[in-house]
């Protein structure tokens, strides 16, 4: 699946009620699920870690969409070219 | 952009080191990107703000190729049927 789809997708299902929100609020839910994603993590949760992946990537996305921001096409141009991602 | 040929980027350039850091050292960065992504949606940085949630979507990539999840698996298993993402 293209991430502009998935993006799309859960613009579709959800935009109106995440808008509604406005993002601070909507940042607030968006942690809640990374904080689960860390509980899977820190308990390597085999069976649940796939899920709460899903889960933050469609709250980031739900976030992208209420501030116009195409998360495909900056993954595309920061990403697709030359090596940007920090090293720590 | 496919989600995992995107995920399968981001493996080629970093898996190595990130694998050697282990899961709670990527886990503490990616909240780094977390929290940039909170600064620039707080100030309502447009210029910044889709570099941010690449970065955040780069490293949520990292986390999840050094725990053997496939985030596109993930969200088409999830999001694809039914209606999903949790309200709040």
């Amino acid at each position: 699946m293209q991430i502009s789809r998935f993006q799309q997708l859960i613009a579709e299902r959800y935009l109106k009620r995440d808008a509604d929100r406005g993002s601070p609020a909507t940042f607030m839910w968006f942690i809640e699920e990374v904080g689960e994603l860390a509980t899977a993590l820190a308990q390597n949760d085999k069976e649940k870690l796939p899920g709460e992946f899903a889960d933050v990537f469609a709250w980031l996305c739900t976030l992208a969409n209420i501030n116009g921001v195409d998360i495909e096409k900056a993954c595309v141009s920061k990403y697709s070219g030359k090596n940007d991602k920090g090293y720590k």
